[in-house]
């Protein structure tokens, strides 16, 4: 008799289990039916803030694979059905028929629960007014395309807000004013992008500054205005900031609770508990992307990053050992790469805050070059800074911001965190060398020149 | 009583040696000298073809630092002066003043050989006429730009011959071109670009032609027609191309004539052997650069690969390690990169090829991919080719050809063979993700999940 795999959540991690277990298992073997609570399935979530810039024209460029696409590869693909409840002693989920309003139970043999993320808000007056919206699905990103442009049914927003300074809310604090809208950006922190270290912080304020955003910086927001049930302003100290949209960068928070109403066990990094296989702690229960928590490699400790890269990678390994596989996830650096107006951003590692929160006794070395040779017509300035654990000068992290070109070397630096090398190790790979391309020492290599003991 | 370094070449390696070694010892206790036997000190070779391109203006723009700044920071440059001969029984070298005549035994303690490489000719009659040039020194670029342009006193060539289509050659067949002279480029191979695979190398083919470049393939050039001591054609099979320029692009040998006159052991490679130390044969006597063979680290065997990165590299090392340091120069992977046309060409490890030749059981993995996002403006295509063992998985070997973004991979890749990485590390390693920087699953990634076994 057949068995039947069920996914709950339709974007990357969901869709990506889906499929691979498709590919493994014959359908007279196995059934899989995934169920989306939203719209879309797989969809881009990371280029909504370059469709509101106007750089992607339509929502649907967004979507790798619609419903009746994955039902064509043999995929159940259904949207708009919400699983509300998981019964693990049944072996079956409650599922929500959102336009018809009708419920059903769904059996399953495997579970794969790959439930998102949601955007932090706030603990203020009025952050669940009209207005304030976040940034994680692509109803979102439609949403907001409505709530800033009238011909679309929106107000056509005059004035907008970003409420924290993340990858998301600097993207879309340029994007706001790509279309022409006055942003300011809102931050706790004393800089914006609290992923990198101040002094490398302070390099995208300026650069957001270039672009028109206006900063508000080392405040948190105390609470929103809200007229009629839409908010009007955002409070900041003793300003009131007035904005009709209030976009959130705040980051996320893993997506747990119908696994944690099932009994599913949550970590320490509030994201479901998963074993490098994707396992949950109930059997035959798997989860992957923005809802688990996984291993960071330099720390040891569990963390949730919600990224497309690993809910696709996560995913992938959930879809392969459901159906017997062995693959595993080998945790995460915490690589993340950002396009800040003309700049380019990227970490990977930790900062030199976060070795230190993590207790190891680091140092930091930072250099200025070019992103190709000097002579080069197109050569952008760039920074390196480099974190290396002080006794052995083993590399923990890095950080990048420069002119097109720059931030793709993060990944040898991730590589590097990856191998635990150490600095002089670092020194002596064996990386490209073109004048389009780099200075005959390559930025990352004149770092790690700079943090090795070799030599001096 | 002080000791004296003597460097015998004023390019990359040497220079690196020169100025690492005076950064490690006062002046009063080691004397450092640099006999260069051309006008130029530490410039970049790579240069030449962006230079007769017009991209770069000016011949000064591509030296690093000249001899008199050399001598401000304590290192006695002097151009124009050869060394000839190396007793090392004497522990001095013969030095000819090229412009006043005379000779002069100059005395060391410590000796860094840093001879270069000399562009190979054809083995074929009139191979050594007027109008053929190699670009290998700066001297070489100022002779072809005054070979091109008759109002810098050359002739102005009408159209020209390039022999041999490895990335010199390609590089300068493109900066002929864009000059706007009619350019024929000649290659044994059928493909150029015989450091990449036949597949690999038809697509750098289809660039090149598409910019205007002739191409000869698949035939040895047989002899050089000459006039008057100036080449006037160029022999291919049974045509003769009109050439009043030929540009040799078929590669370089290490310079060693003068080391090995002098005892110093040369290798399988054809370059002075060399330690990981950079010691060669004999006593304190270090060489570094393109006249050296250093360890290939998939094969297992010497190779003499001319690159400033790696010159630079291992003058580090010999300027480190002649003054009592203890660095290392650990090898190569046999990383390179090109930009050709619109294309960005690189490679890494060991082409398919090379893999059998080394008498590896390999398989390889070709995916077409895109730069960045699909739906990202600027998204252009990239091929990937990942070079495995077959029993493992291990990456042997990687090469990239793509448009704008597409190059840098490679240096994932060669962090990859470094660490000896299975495909299916690779396809777990946290490499950077956004929209303007790469698909979700980054190319190299894609290619390295077609090579795993993984979850087949």
């Amino acid at each position: 008799v057949a068995q039947r795999l069920v996914v709950v959540g339709g974007d990357a991690a969901g869709m990506s289990a889906a499929m691979h277990a498709r590919r493994r298992r014959a359908p007279e073997d196995l059934e899989v039916v995934a169920f989306e609570r939203g719209r879309h399935t797989s969809y881009s979530a990371c280029g909504i803030p370059y469709l509101v810039a106007g750089l992607v024209h339509d929502p649907e460029q967004l979507v790798a694979r619609r419903p009746e696409q994955f039902r064509a590869l043999g995929v159940d693909a259904r949207i708009r059905h919400e699983v509300v409840e998981v019964d693990l002693g049944r072996r079956a989920v409650r599922v929500r028929a959102l336009d018809a309003g009708t419920e059903a139970w769904e059996p399953f043999d495997q579970l794969v629960v790959a439930t998102g993320a949601r955007p932090r808000r706030p603990p203020v007056p009025g952050a669940d007014a009209t207005g304030i919206l976040g940034v994680q699905r692509l109803d979102d990103g439609i949403a907001l395309l409505d709530a800033l442009d009238a011909e679309r049914g929106g107000q056509g927003a005059r004035r907008a807000v970003v409420v924290g300074g993340g990858y998301v809310g600097l993207e879309m604090a340029e994007a706001l004013v790509l279309r022409g809208v006055p942003t300011t950006l809102v931050d706790a922190r004393p800089q914006p992008m609290g992923t990198l270290d101040l002094d490398m912080g302070a390099l995208v304020a300026d650069a957001l500054r270039g672009e028109g955003v206006e900063l508000v910086l080392g405040e948190p927001v105390q609470a929103f205005e809200v007229a009629a049930g839409a908010v009007t302003g955002v409070v900041v100290g003793d300003r009131t900031l007035p904005a009709d949209l209030v976009v959130l960068g705040l980051g996320v928070d893993p997506e747990v609770e119908l696994g944690r109403a099932a009994g599913l066990a949550v970590g320490d990094a509030h994201g479901l508990r998963v074993d490098p296989r994707m396992r949950t702690s109930a059997d035959g229960v798997w989860a992957a992307g923005d809802c688990v928590e996984v291993l960071h490699r330099v720390t040891g400790r569990h963390v949730a990053i919600a990224l497309g890269t690993h809910a696709n990678k996560q995913g992938r390994v959930a879809g392969i050992d459901c159906t017997g596989g062995d693959a595993t996830f080998p945790g995460v650096v915490g690589t993340a790469v950002s396009k800040i107006c003309a700049y380019e951003v990227a970490r990977t590692g930790l900062t030199e805050a976060e070795a230190a929160a993590a207790g190891l006794d680091a140092e930091a070395h930072r250099v200025e070059a070019t992103t190709r040779a000097g002579y080069f017509p197109g050569a952008g300035p760039i920074t390196v800074k480099l974190v290396v654990e002080r006794s052995t000068t083993r590399i923990l992290g890095g950080q990048i911001i420069g002119r097109e070109g720059a931030a793709k070397r993060i990944d040898v630096l991730a590589a590097a965190v990856w191998h635990e090398m150490a600095a002089e190790d670092l020194v002596g790979l064996d990386l490209s060398y073109a004048p389009p391309f780099s200075p005959v020492w390559d930025p990352v290599q004149v770092a790690a020149r700079k943090a090795s003991r070799v030599g001096r």
